[in-house]
């Protein structure tokens, strides 16, 4: 850093669950509105080449949170616990003052093996970082509650039922069910529910819940300073959506289905599968598309103007001057596209992001609604956010851990200089082991072998998978990834590069951070061990005393 | 397992520091006899190829007791903390009744830094095993205690100044300096001092007084089951050694040294680097080796004379036939083969290790003073003993931790049938980044520069260098390693498959084991979701009825 900027006071970061990059206004979409997020990217630097690391929800969210590479956190999948040895934000931002909150979804699990290995109690008020990612358990919820799960206590649902709807789960049967035609209460998680609104009404629905409480935890918040993590659970299924947000948009209107013909030729074992897969087979049929899609943009323009809520009431407590404001999504959502469904592979429609950072101070004016192409990902919200607070993310209580690197210095210039150099890359993995998908690939295939990793650079995407062969899309000529180049001849050698260049990414991935660079440094310079009276390599006190001159290294 | 044979009682795990594979007589040394080492492996199976997972002490040790290799564990290099996030061979063992038993040295740092993080005390009885990697701390001693150590309070120190040598650091001006012809105390650390023996006695040196405290221990346990590391710090340097030890061997009769002038001529960076650094420079004179090695080789044979004493209690307590021995190292010391000294990079004189396993039990009947050849590595001890005491490797406890394999199956049957398979391979790492060779390699290379991983398979030896070209042993034709033959185009296939090996060996590394395997599989079980209620991909009543009869997957 060479100007200090002064530090921000507060950080507003707000991540909707599997929204698409693009369907939000100001990223180009051809029909949804949503003025709040879009007065956001006026704001600051929209940025348009932005990847989650990985492409489910736990594993891309426990990047955001601990600024590294799933393959460095290790948390591949939902509900893999975060090992007890890593950093969350949290531990990077309190040291700076400010209270970490969480208010929605975080999809952490907590260590507890390790926790009760340690003689840590998971109920004690000292442990509830290790509990809550990094948070204070202010409000969380990681939104799925099916009956199964006995979501009883839920605080939404406790405040459904105070709110007129008197039953043990209304969080099923009321924010995400629908009454059909026939008059039936119908699950919201069946797909052919996402044409009728949901039971609620708007005001008491999950998004405006959330906000509610975010707007209370601000004005109580007084003059604390603060980082909240608002994280909304929709527009991730179930898709429903209360009135009026089910009928915005007409099915005619939805843009077209990003898909070919090639891409089911194509006999690569892994896209096969998730094209054959339940979830792929059962969202390539137009008649869902048109059914959830519609109620999906309903959700997002419902977060837009919940959104519009929360910034108004950051104005009224005139707070906005003084906060740093992120929106972002953990991974997007396939809606038909590519013959598949939901998240999970590499497409942009599914690893691609929202980014969208608004930093008030003045040295950000000259990016205010500017576009970004470099290349960035989810591990450089945490050192972003250190360098924000007043931090330096080179510190080696930061730097020892956080692989992703500070976007303030494209915030503080023109955006225009922050083109993407050829060298950049973003990187990706998936862990598709977990998905119910084994009837579709190969016979004997082992769940180490169902995962693959993505470089993505400045002109290509190259997929390592370890079943099948890679694959290899041309950006520049293919930007919808239809057509996979990897059997290309001219290709051959782009491919062995970004082959070399995954193999040396996976090199540099540390699996702790205790390497202790002042030891190292000290370590590594000519006489240091020797002046410590560790002496190897000298025969004599006389070749000795040369050596401590550091005349022998 | 299909045989369960009746579990071990005890477990002798001797280690020696910087002991080559070679310096024993069983392993063909043509000048020390080791008689008591050789009874063992008369006794059990010697292992012949077996490596080390890290070319220095704490990457080597740290794989040894966590059962992992370095890029898993973390711990790349000496005094690199081992995460709270890893688990150790006494946490492995302990569930079994088992007392875990340090004598000597570990070379452990415990992350002082995460027991901070999580209130832990250090200090407090419970968190011994995460300060003493795992073991009871019943005789810590990790083998150098310069004077800028302040040793004062170091228990052999102690014991030496009761005994005569009434000084503040005994450690170093007694038991590692030596008596000049002049008459003057030269310290032992300068190579010169090998000539001489060490001032204390051979009943007071520090290999006598650790063999002293395990009989003590042994005695003092009655019927505790334990599992007792005896770790030695020799035949590590300072190389001095009490009389007569010092002059068993005459310069004249040592085995020819190990080298080529094609090494030399060789440009290869790093191995220029090794070469003429310091200690190489130093241990590629022939004045140096000549002196060295006997004085090594002296400390080699007053370790087998006390394990003979060690033995001899064992035998007297009636505990052999119920105590499994291992005798290992942590990696060896190139005595100026190769133009080089020390360890630190991958030739067999540094990185492979001497291994010998002694199962008592009939089971083990057959293999008695057999030699197998298969690939075996570090980590493949701790499934072992876990198998040995009457655990299963493949439980989840230990299976999601361990990536080694048991070798019981090895010593219980002919050792004939256990010839390498031409699919195994031992994988080793170094991190030369820590030593004092900044002035000879290349300027500007960064310390994540100066690393390299090898494989090793049946006939070759790959190592993939970060700094300069890879480098290609063909052991078959050229078993000293002399002749590089990574530029031979008749090997560029073999070479290509290896580092594909490589590659796909750093993918299977996980940095966390938190992964939790039937979630995995449950959540992979076709309708297992929808079942628990998360459901997604089915249109509606009748076609979720389908998928919950398993027919839609």
């Amino acid at each position: 850093m060479t100007v200090q900027a002064s530090p921000i006071r507060n950080v507003l970061f707000i991540m909707c669950d599997q929204l698409r990059w693009d369907a939000i206004s100001c990223s180009g979409h051809s029909v949804i509105e949503t003025p709040n997020i879009d007065r956001l990217a006026g704001r600051g630097v929209r940025f348009d080449r932005a990847y989650a690391q990985g492409a489910v929800c736990g594993s891309s969210r426990m990047s955001f949170y601990t600024g590294r590479y799933v393959q460095s956190h290790g948390a591949r999948w939902n509900r893999v616990p975060l090992s007890i040895g890593q950093r969350t934000l949290g531990d990077h931002l309190r040291p700076y003052g400010l209270r970490t909150v969480l208010v929605g979804k975080t999809h952490h699990a907590p260590d507890r093996d390790s926790l009760a290995h340690l003689g840590l109690d998971p109920d004690a008020p000292e442990n509830v970082y290790l509990m809550q990612c990094g948070f204070e358990g202010t409000e969380r919820d990681d939104g799925l509650h099916p009956d199964q799960r006995n979501p009883f206590d839920l605080p939404y649902n406790r405040f459904l039922r105070a709110n007129g709807f008197d039953v043990p789960n209304p969080w099923h049967t009321a924010a995400n069910s629908v009454t059909d035609e026939a008059g039936n209460v119908v699950s919201g998680w069946l797909l052919r529910s996402s044409a009728y609104p949901a039971i609620v009404p708007n005001e008491l629905s999950e998004t405006a819940y959330m906000v509610d409480r975010a707007i209370s935890f601000m004005s109580e918040s007084g003059d604390d300073p603060w980082c909240m993590h608002l994280s909304f659970i929709k527009p991730h299924w179930p898709y429903v959506v209360s009135e009026p947000y089910h009928q915005l948009v007409h099915p005619n209107d939805l843009p077209a289905t990003v898909r070919h013909d090639e891409e089911r030729a194509n006999e690569h074992p892994v896209l096969n599968a998730f094209q054959r897969s339940r979830i792929g087979s059962c969202f390539s049929r137009d008649e869902v598309r048109q059914t959830v899609y519609p109620a999906y943009l309903g959700l997002v323009k419902q977060i837009d103007d919940h959104l519009g809520r929360l910034f108004a009431a950051l104005d009224a407590q005139g707070k906005t001057d003084e906060t740093m404001i992120v929106f972002t999504a953990d991974h997007g959502d396939y809606m038909g596209d590519h013959w598949m469904g939901e998240k999970d592979w590499f497409h942009d429609q599914s690893v691609k992001i929202p980014f969208i950072m608004v930093d008030p101070r003045p040295e950000a004016d000259a990016t205010r609604g500017s576009v970004s192409d470099q290349l960035v990902e989810a591990i450089d919200l945490a050192p972003t956010l250190v360098e924000a607070i007043g931090g330096d993310p080179s510190d080696l209580a930061h730097a020892t851990w956080l692989e992703g690197r500070s976007l303030i210095p494209t915030l503080h210039e023109s955006a225009e200089t922050q083109l993407a150099a050829s060298d950049e890359a973003n990187f990706a993995e998936t862990d598709f082991g977990y998905l119910e998908m084994s009837n579709h690939l190969p016979a004997g295939t082992t769940p180490e072998q169902m995962r693959a990793t993505m470089v993505r650079t400045d002109r290509y995407k190259y997929i390592l998978s370890e079943v099948g062969p890679n694959l290899l899309y041309d950006l520049h000529d293919d930007p919808d990834e239809f057509h996979d180049r990897a059997a290309d001849p001219s290709l051959a050698t782009v491919q062995a590069e970004l082959h070399e260049r995954l193999f040396a990414w996976y090199r540099q991935r540390d699996n702790t951070s205790t390497t202790v660079e002042p030891m190292r440094a000290a370590s590594a310079t000519p006489g240091d061990t020797a002046n410590d009276g560790i002496v190897i390599g000298f025969w004599d006190e006389e070749e000795l005393a040369a050596g401590l001159d550091g005349k022998l290294f």
